[in-house]
C-alpha cells in the first residue's frame, strides 16, 4: 500500500515535470513567431523527444500501475485521468512544434506581417493551460468549469484573426506564403486552446464523477 | 469470467461499430468536397453526436472493466488499447467534421479548384485507417507495420498538393479564400494518415507489447 502511494505520487509529479516543459515549449514557440527568434523556435524542437520519452514513460507507468496496483475507484479514476491528460500534454507538444516550424519558415521571408496579436491570443490559451493544470494539481472543479468557459472567447478571436490573415493575404501574391504560415499558428493556437478543455473536462470527471465531455449540458 | 469475456467483446464490437461510422464520415466529407456534395456535408455533420455518445460509452464501459474486473497482462493491455483507439476514432471523426464544414465553405464559392488529386490522398489516408483497423481487429503485426510504412508517402503527397495550393492562391486573389479551405482538407487529410499511425502503433504495441511510438528504432 505504501508503495502504491508511491506511484501515484511518482505519477503525478511526472505529469507536472511534463506539462512545465509543454508549457515552456510553447511559451518558446509563440516568441520564436513573434520576435523571429530562431534559437527558441530550435529549443522547442530540441525539447521534442523529451517531452516524447515522459508521455511513453507515464503511459507506460500507468499501465504497469493498473496491473500490479490494480487500483479502484478514485485511485483508478486518477490513473486513467493521468493517462488522458499526459495524451493531451504529448499533442500539445507537437503542436508547439508545428508553431515554431511556421516561425522558421517566417524567417526565411521578408519580415511581412498581418495585423495581428498573436501574444493576446497566445495568452488566452497560454492561461487556459496553466488554468487546467491548476485544475488538475488542487482537483479544483471551479477552476476547471472556467476554462471550459473561456474556450468561446479563444474561437471568436480565431474568426477575427482568419479574416484579418485573410484580408492580408490578399493585397500581394507576396503575402500568399507567410500567410499561410500566419493561419497555420493561428489554427495551432485555436487547437491549444481545445487541448486545454479536454484537460479541465478531465480533471471535473476526475474531481466530480460527471462526463462533461462534447459540451453536454451538466455544465453550469 | 464468462461476463468478463462478454465485456471484452462487447468492447471489440463498439470500437468497430465506431471505425465504421468513422470510415463512412470519412468518406462523405471528401465527397462533399470533390463533388461539391451538399447533402454528404450535412451527412457528416449529423454523424458527429453519434460518434461523439459511442466515443463516451466505449470510455465508461472501458472504466468500468477495469475497476470491476482488474484485468492483467493481455487483456489489460487489450483494454487500455481500445481507450487509445476509441480516442483516435474520435479525432478523425472531428477531422472529418472539419472537412465537411470546408467542402461547405467551398459550396459558397464559385468553383475554383487548384490542380490537386485530393480523391487519391484520401484514398491513401482511408487505406491506412482501413489496415490499422483490419491489423486490430486480426491482431496482424505485419499488417500494422504497413501503415507505419504508408505514412511517409502521405508525408510526400502533402508537400505536393501544398505548394500546388499555394501556386493555385498566387494566381488571382479571389482564389486565396479557396485555397486556404483546400489547404485545411489537405491537411486533415494528413491528420487522419497520422491517426491511422498512431492506431497502428498501439495495435503493435498489443501484439508484440514492443512501443514503437514517435518512430523508435524496433520497427523494421
Amino acid at each position: 500500500m505504501e508503495q502504491f502511494r508511491e506511484d501515484l505520487k511518482e505519477l503525478n509529479n511526472r505529469l507536472l515535470e511534463m506539462s512545465g516543459l509543454v508549457e515552456s515549449s510553447i511559451a518558446h514557440s509563440v516568441n520564436a513567431v513573434v520576435r523571429r527568434d530562431r534559437d527558441a523556435a530550435l529549443m522547442v524542437i530540441q525539447n521534442e523527444s523529451r517531452i516524447n520519452e515522459l508521455e511513453i514513460h507515464i503511459d507506460s507507468g500507468s499501465l504497469r500501475l493498473l496491473a500490479l496496483q490494480q487500483p479502484v475507484a478514485v485511485d483508478l479514476r486518477f490513473v486513467t485521468m493521468s493517462m488522458k491528460i499526459n495524451n493531451n500534454l504529448e499533442r500539445m507538444g507537437d503542436i508547439a512544434v508545428n508553431i515554431a516550424k511556421r516561425a522558421l519558415s517566417l524567417l526565411g521571408m521578408p519580415a511581412l506581417k498581418p495585423k495581428i496579436d498573436i501574444p493576446y491570443m497566445a495568452g488566452l490559451a497560454q492561461n487556459m493551460i496553466a488554468n487546467s493544470m491548476d485544475a488538475f494539481v488542487r482537483r479544483d472543479a471551479e477552476l476547471a468549469r472556467n476554462v471550459l468557459k473561456s474556450d468561446d472567447a479563444v474561437d471568436i478571436l480565431r474568426d477575427e484573426l482568419y479574416s484579418k490573415i485573410v484580408k492580408f493575404m490578399e493585397e500581394s501574391p507576396i503575402k500568399i506564403h507567410p500567410g499561410i504560415d500566419y493561419l497555420f499558428v493561428a489554427r495551432g493556437l485555436e487547437r491549444l486552446a481545445d487541448h486545454a478543455t479536454n484537460i479541465a473536462e478531465d480533471v471535473l470527471f476526475f474531481v466530480q464523477g460527471v462526463e462533461v465531455r462534447h459540451h453536454a449540458q451538466q455544465i453550469q
